[in-house]
């Protein structure tokens, strides 16, 4: 049976999944833009979006906030972006439906309360802990794949 | 019907689409490196690429032109990544040729203007709009999907 | 034939070289961690990953070492994950099991070289053309996809 099919009940679940965090990690472009302009202070990343009046070399509080988002939206590059192929690669592998959800339910809740605990700064380890559940189990992914695969 | 294949004349379309967006995002680092050895000034990312006579912590001209590529060069992977992985579902769902053909078309485009009116320092709200109509094509593909996606 | 299937002889090959690039990909992550606990020095990067008696505003030697691990990190990131997408592409277009094999094979070492070049600070140009050699396979992808694709 063809694995990127409507067909498959593995790749519907994938997709629910994988669009529930793709939309997360989307959202941090807005989240960042919120932040920048709810918080008080200068703001000068870029000479174009400077208004008049704004004074340089200054690290505003603003930025501060703004810096504390792109990092995150930063992680979730590092780790959404990987478990999203890994995860199309794994459903073509052909796991059973079982062990598939278990694995894409535990990445998404994971990664939902990494981006939670990151924005607002709770401290560690909850953050390591909620990387290391998603790490994990893109870890797990790459040993499934690595079966069928050829070199 | 399978998806990823070129009987697929949705598949096609997308091949196009997301190649040139991967295109114009694989030409940022040959962009980084034009604009790094193209501006004057010093250039001590590395202590490896530093070479002698070179004095440190003061922010060179080329320094900062580098680091606005590389910030679009960021944007791009926050956004054209999604967009293509976004893409490669959404054209599993199975939609109309038509409707498939304006989104990727209308991505494909603003992402080029967002270039632009990024590395010229074009005055705002120029790129923010570029960015806002790729950021609308994502949601609305994430919407798709969502439609036959299981949990 | 279905492309992304086990069936299909250079989709087994494009799984072993994709893993294996998403792996020391997402190794980085690891390495992060321990360049950070292994160097001396303040790590203030977090405020809540900040310990008591930790002065500000003093870039220490556990900073500096791991940002050059993240920027080694980022730029796995600009190549690592266009390679794995364009791949799974370039294999839907049906190439001979021979050139994907080489394209993948080239791709992989020289990445895995740009690593440790990158981390080790070995001399330029090294890991520029480690770097060259990954960037030539994306570029060559990119051209052997753009032949069936409509726009």
């Amino acid at each position: 049976m063809e694995s990127m099919s409507l067909d498959n009940p593995v790749f519907r679940v994938f997709l629910g999944h994988s669009v529930l965090v793709l939309f997360k990690t989307c959202l941090m472009s807005v989240i960042t833009v919120a932040v920048y302009y709810g918080s008080p202070g200068e703001k000068t990343i870029n000479k174009d979006d400077a208004g008049k009046g704004v004074r340089k070399n200054k690290k505003s509080e603003a930025l501060a906030n703004v810096e504390r988002v792109r990092r995150c939206h930063l992680n979730d590059l590092e780790n959404v972006i990987p478990f999203v192929i890994l995860g199309l690669l794994y459903v073509a592998t052909g796991p059973d439906i079982e062990s598939a959800t278990i694995r894409f339910r535990i990445f998404t809740i994971s990664r939902f309360f990494h981006t939670i605990f990151y924005l607002f700064a709770i401290p560690q380890p909850t953050r390591f802990l909620a990387f290391l559940a998603g790490f994990a189990i893109n870890i797990s992914m790459i040993y499934r794949i690595l079966i069928p695969a050829n070199f």
